[in-house]
């Protein structure tokens, strides 16, 4: 299998099925998985790497936007000057387009932090330390939105329930490969705003929050559908995004919960046909 | 919800269910997840920070030992002098059980990288760097492993296909949460010699490795099996542990199909009743 330059988001392969006792040889697609390196720079400070995630090439700008914004380090498009593929040098061909560098307008919101790491580099995903983190992620939401935002508004439990299905029918590239999760945004009628895929998770997330920064549109719409499950990452990502419910397939971690407890975010999964659980927020859909 | 001192696998939580246009108030369970800080030290030099990730407590001690070996920090069980809860006076007691420090009996098998991390703290998954990355995954192999320990050697269709079922029955926590991910190590027959669960699939991986490297038995068995889709990280935890076929419920990404590939690792997906797909080595299944 050879790697085009810019690998598109599938990927053909040759693969034998097995079917009982026998077995045929045919063509079949995968999902592109490429490291994406994300480097922040600032005026007077040289551009530096941030993180390096896992991810499903496409939309690599608003996912580096994304996950800025869900660390609290951009509150919105003024912040960027620019956001680029790399043109170091020192990159490989095949490198080229895995390293996304966004330029700053002035220094960032809050420090970036630095911290020690492990001989695996920095996923994007999760890793922040239980009670101190949920009160970091609670201080870097309280800046930038309001946690009464959403009290008092409903989603009528028939939107609650056709969400994922609307998820689905966005999603061009998940039957024929079936690898890629999805995020979605949505409105109070269960009309999607903003939907993308990608391998992990939390880069869906990423983008469809990334798009609407760079597009320099609200974040806090009324609700983020996942395809899979949630866990304390993606729970985080939505407070700061600051949305009003986060729906999933799938089922919610512990700490997921808790975090939207305390943050005051209505958390519900499992949404499957016309049945659903909801954990926090028990009142925020209208049944 | 108040978490407890120690928690268990599961929690209890009261969650409102919707059908149609009907809700009830009843009790359910959640996945824990908790924040695991792995730590490294051995003779002259003091325990630091190698690694945080998001996990599923128990098994704490085998999720280390997997860790360290699949990043290839350690080679067998006398490598280790102790594997510990850490007992650190400034740890609150929440976190008492959410630090393990893993002390060597001498330096470690290579040294262990330090990188530079975001504000998002390291997690124990993906990250390395395409094809470099690839080159180092298999350089750490060859240095325990021989590529060729499974040339001739396959696993009759039917044992793959009953697998995953395997997998589901020694599953005890899932059918109570829906929210765990598993993984297993399975001889040519098709038995389970080791199962473990996570909200993390790498870490589900980590376990099953870690239990083997701490009872000093060997990693490199015929089958390692996951519940859910193969990454980059989890091709590159199945190489390091030397086993001979990766077989998993989902779909594998085009990075880890490459990495299979390159190390000669047997990669099936999809497995779902009798049918199922090779990536890779496509006659180490015996049809």
């Amino acid at each position: 299998m050879v790697l085009p330059r810019r690998p598109g988001p599938s990927q053909r392969v040759r693969v034998r099925e097995v079917t009982g006792t026998s077995s045929r040889v045919r063509e079949d697609r995968l999902t592109t998985e490429e490291p994406l390196e994300m480097r922040l720079a600032w005026p007077g400070r040289p551009a530096e790497r941030l993180s390096v995630t896992m991810r499903t090439p496409g939309h690599d700008f608003e996912l580096t936007a994304g996950f800025l914004y869900g660390e609290g380090l951009v509150r919105s498009a003024s912040d960027f000057h620019t956001v680029a593929y790399c043109t170091d040098r020192t990159l490989s061909p095949e490198q080229e387009f895995n390293v996304v560098t966004a330029e700053l307008a002035g220094p960032p919101a809050r420090q970036p932090g630095v911290r020690y790491e492990g001989p695996t580099a920095g996923a994007s995903a999760c890793g922040v330390c239980g009670k101190e983190s949920i009160d970091e992620v609670l201080a870097v939401c309280e800046a930038g939105h309001a946690p009464d935002r959403w009290a008092g508004v409903t989603v009528p439990a028939d939107v609650v329930a056709a969400i994922p299905d609307r998820l689905r029918e966005a999603q061009r590239v998940f039957d024929s490969t079936g690898g890629l999760h999805a995020a979605g945004l949505f409105d109070l009628e269960g009309k999607p705003l903003v939907v993308r895929e990608d391998v992990g998770r939390h880069n869906a997330v990423d983008k469809v929050v990334g798009h609407r920064v760079l597009a320099g549109e609200a974040t806090d719409l009324p609700v983020l559908c996942v395809s899979g499950r949630i866990g304390f990452e993606l729970a985080q990502k939505a407070v700061a995004a600051g949305v009003g419910m986060i729906a999933a397939v799938g089922a919610p971690s512990s700490l997921a919960v808790k975090l939207a407890a305390d943050a005051g975010l209505c958390m519900v999964g499992f949404v499957r046909g016309e049945r659903f659980v909801i954990y926090t927020e028990h009142d925020r859909v209208g049944v």
